[in-house]
Order: structure tokens, then C-alpha cells, then sequence
């Protein structure tokens, strides 16, 4: 297999945390190349880096940066992928300029509209959720989100052995004729499709708790509700360790911690090896903004997974089977 | 003042916890009517019910129920207030029935374009953050975003005393030009307004635990972002009580569940009172479904705080004011 290229550039603990991930995959047999600033990066071992002479920052404009950052990191390392030098790209730089320069360097499966990011929320005892679009196209048409529930469905498929992913589109109530002008439009489009397993709209709340595999949103819901859920979770866990480690509580509280600290874990996105982008010709994994060495080695294995399953073939029967 | 008009045949509960929590409101004082099936009802004291012969359900489509259901409670209730006979109404039923009925029946307030459902999300050692429209109005344009957040403004400043309430556009970057074309346009109206203090857009992760006040969003969104906040804390709560209560945990798990509770209960929605639904010219306050005693207590309190402080007086000056 042609090996896969790591952007050691991207992310908050970039770039030590992101080359010991890569150095763990590599001691693992995994075929991985490394690409970045020369200058900032040493212990790589027996690596190959490929010199990059910028950095997107994770505040910059995606589309902007994209466009005048061409030697920049992420950029170069979709065009490896591009060019046929490695198999697979993985990042934790900025979200959307990895989705942008995959899009542009890729280009998109024939067939497909525009991609989508879809993120697994980890969901403990059961196979993540997954949700798409999950920001990287913010305005939607319909006839996308359709492309969104077929592509959701292989990658549910491939990924976690999902046979017939449920797919759920995220709206305001379960009726067909709840939602905004796009989701009641989608939903007719979901319904008469015949090569998923479209369960109907799903709500907020159904995201982690209910039956549904695969939600599916525009990508500025999908990333509002994505946020939400992170931002729900963080305020909670942050109220219950203030309660149970205040003054006076004293042992029952760090033995009770003790105990929920796994569940802590298990919601932890680091697990699950980042985001995927579906649609480009090419495999582009985006990791967490906060990966450290486990995330980007999860996301290493995932990226050479989804390589060896052809998932770029699976997607581009997904969207033209119907 | 007029009495404060409550529909007995809303919510989960209904009519029994609805009249008990009436009663108790009585008792404190407050001049409380009932409107509901006589047939139904039992044990209303000295309290007067006014009869109506239909009710909406929890799943009716929410506007052909009040076009077909003219001698429902809500469509009742809604009169009443219309009507000078009551001075506000309260309902823990179908909430786009009650929105749908009070916008029918009172009409908005002059200037006001829609209405929006303001609801009140408990944050424990602070003012409830205000999140609208949390879902009256599934598709919206920019500049009723803008009268969103100026009633949003007016009514955490009545409401809860917050004398300059920060005002956040929830979107998917805090960046001026990150969003969906709706709220692209409406951050640029919001930021020209002088009336409010707008801090910008705000992200999912920052309605629970960032500095803003009053959250704006269309009503789909608004709907989406309230349901996964529900969802995502139901299930971190179950997930940790599973834990907590497993076989072999033994005392410190109800040790600790019993040193948690009290954030649960804060985190509860009884304990606000209800969402309001702002806009339409007379006040109208929507109880959760699930509303107990306590809750509708709750809400008949804040509909004559509401009166009193004469909010449909502060948001017919808030959305003229600019």
C-alpha cells in the first residue's frame, strides 16, 4: 500500500503529539510519510518528511488560506494523495481547510454533488453515531442531503460493519411535514430511496439515545448540533467534578469519580480517530483540533482501514445506485 | 388584575397536575380561571372553569388544529386573553398549537414581523440562559433574527433583571463570515444595531457555558440546538446512574447520585416555568409537556410577573426602537 500522508503541522499539540502518533503507526508496519516545516520538526526517525513552507493556522479563512497557502502543509499533503504518492491524507489542522484543499486538489467523486464531513460521536456499548454533514457545506440543497444519507450509509457499512445502516434526518419533529423548506424537501427525496434505510426524521435528542446509525443535516445544523453535544457534555462533567471534589465532600467524591472517569473516556473524541471526509476522490481523515499521539495513531489505522475496504469505491456506487 | 386563564387539558399530566398546580397558585393569591372539558375535571375548588368541548393533542398538526378546533382549550384560553377577560394565558400543551393560537387570536404586537419562542435553559448559579426561537418559526429571514434578539433583549431585562443582556447569534464560528447565508446576513443587522449589546455569533458549545445571555437563532435551528441539549443531558444522566447503581458499587454510588441530585433538579426544566412566546400581543407562556404541579405554579408566578412588568409594553418599544 502506498503510504499515508500525516500533516504534522495541524492541530493544538501539533507537531510533537501528531509525529509520535505517527511514529507509533509505523512501529505498527503501517506505511506513513510525514509532511511539514523542516525546521520545526526533529525525532522522526526513520521517516520521510516532505518539506512544506506554511502553515494554515486554525483560525484563517479555509477558502482564502487554501488559495495563496499552496505550499502550505495540508495543501501539499491532499496533493501527495492527488498524485498518487500516498494512499490516504490525515490532519488535525483547520476543519475547513482540509475540506477545501481535499475538495480542490481531489476533486469529488464523479456522481457526487458536494462532500460532506462526517463525525462518529462515540456512544459507549454500541458502534459510534454517526453525523454529516457536520460543517463542511453550510448552505445545503436537498438532493445533497440525499447524497449525504447514501454516502453516511456505505461509510456506516465500511466503517463499522453496519449492515443496513438507519438513517435519520435531523429535523424538529418526527412527521415528514415538521422542519424547515430543506428538510421537508429532503425528506420526500430519503423516503423514495430505496438503496438506504431511511427511518424518518429524527430530533436532538434521538442523536445519542435513539435506534438511528447515520443523522444526517446541513452542514450548519449538523455542526450545531455536533457543538452542542460537546458543549453539553464539557458543561456537565465540569458540574459534577466541582460537586463531587468540593471541599467537605472528601473521599465517597474521588471514589465516585474513580468510577465515572471511564464513561468520561469512552465520550472522549480522541477514540475514535477523527473525522472523515466523504465525497473527495481520495481518503481525508480531520482529527480533532486537540489530538494528541492516541487520536492520530486511531486515526492512522483508520485511514489505511478505509483504503483496504475501497471506500472511495463504495461511496461512488452509493451515490449513482439509485 | 384579570386572572391569569390556564388550560387544564394540557401536557403529560393533564388535567390533574394542571389543576393542582392552579389551585396552589390560587391560594397564594394569584386570580387564576380554568379552561378545559367539564367532564374531566374534578376537585377545581372555588376556582372557575369556563368549558371547552375539544382538545388539541400533543401530535396534532399545530395550525389545522386551531383552524378546525375552535372550541379547544388553548384556542379558548387564547380568546379569553384576546378577549380583555384574562391577562395572560398558560398551557403545557402542543406547543406550536399554542403559538399557532395566540398568533391567530391576539395578533403580534404592532412592528413585530413573527413571533418567537423564548425558552428559558437553567444554568445553575446564574440567570437561565434565553434561547429564541427555540421553535415557532421553522424558516426565518434575517431581520426577524434581528427582532428576535431586540424581544430576546427586552425579555431577559424584564424577566430575570439582567440590565444589559449579551446578545449571541448562534452559528458555526464566531467569525462575522462563518455561517449559513441567513445568519451571514443577520450578524451583519444585529452588529448595526445600537439597542442591544450583541457579542457576536455564538457556537453550540457556548449556550450553557459562555458569557452570553440571550442566544438568537431561526426556529429550526433554535429547536435542534434546545432537543440536543435535552437529549445530551438525559443521556449522560442515565448513563451515570447506571453506573453509579451497577451491581457491586454498592454505598458510594448512592452517595454520590445523592450528592448529584441537586444538579439535576436545577438542570430541570420545572424549575424555569416554561418557555414564552414572544411577540404576539399578550402574554403567553408555554409549559413543558411534562409539567408537573410545581411547574405550572411556576409559570402562572411569571405570567403575573409578566403582567405586572408589563413585557408586552418593553417589546413593542424594544422592536421600534432602532
Amino acid at each position: 500500500m502506498l503510504p499515508i500522508v500525516v500533516d504534522v503541522m495541524g492541530g493544538d499539540n501539533a507537531p510533537k503529539a501528531i509525529v509520535d502518533g505517527a511514529l507509533s503507526s509505523s512501529a505498527q508496519g503501517i506505511a506513513v510519510e510525514l509532511v511539514g516545516l523542516a525546521s520545526a520538526i526533529e525525532n522522526i526517525g526513520s521517516l520521510k518528511l516532505h518539506a512544506a513552507s506554511q502553515v494554515i493556522g486554525m483560525a484563517d479563512e479555509p477558502g482564502r488560506a487554501v488559495r495563496t497557502m499552496k505550499d502550505s502543509s495540508i495543501v501539499r499533503a491532499a496533493e501527495r494523495v492527488r498524485d498518487g504518492q500516498a494512499s490516504a491524507m490525515v490532519s488535525a489542522g483547520n476543519t475547513g481547510a482540509v475540506a477545501a484543499a481535499a475538495l480542490l486538489r481531489m476533486k469529488r467523486i464523479p456522481g457526487v454533488s458536494r462532500p460532506a464531513i462526517a463525525t462518529a460521536l462515540p456512544v459507549p456499548g454500541r458502534a459510534p453515531k454517526i453525523l454529516l454533514d457536520s460543517g463542511a457545506m453550510a448552505d445545503c440543497q436537498p438532493d445533497w442531503l440525499l447524497q449525504f444519507a447514501q454516502m453516511g450509509s456505505a461509510f456506516a457499512r465500511i466503517r463499522y460493519g453496519i449492515e443496513k445502516p438507519k438513517i435519520g434526518l435531523l429535523s424538529i419533529g418526527e412527521e415528514a411535514e415538521k422542519g424547515n423548506q430543506i428538510t421537508k424537501a429532503a425528506h420526500v427525496l430519503l423516503r423514495n430511496d430505496n438503496s438506504i434505510d431511511f427511518i424518518g426524521n429524527v430530533e436532538g435528542r434521538d442523536i445519542l439515545d435513539g435506534a438511528v446509525d447515520v443523522v444526517v443535516a446541513d452542514g450548519f445544523t449538523g455542526n450545531v448540533a455536533l457543538k452542542t453535544i460537546e458543549g453539553t457534555i464539557k458543561f456537565l462533567v465540569d458540574q459534577i467534578i466541582s460537586i463531587l471534589l468540593a471541599d467537605g465532600v472528601g473521599e465517597v467524591g474521588k471514589e465516585a469519580l474513580g468510577l465515572l472517569s471511564p464513561i468520561a473516556s469512552e465520550l472522549n473524541p480522541e477514540a475514535v480517530g477523527g473525522a472523515m471526509l466523504l465525497g473527495v476522490n481520495g481518503i481525508a481523515i480531520i482529527s480533532h483540533g486537540s489530538a494528541g499521539p492516541l487520536a492520530i495513531e486511531n486515526a492512522i489505522k483508520v485511514a489505511r482501514d478505509m483504503v483496504d475496504r475501497d471506500l472511495i469505491g463504495a461511496l461512488s456506487k452509493a451515490v449513482t445506485a439509485s
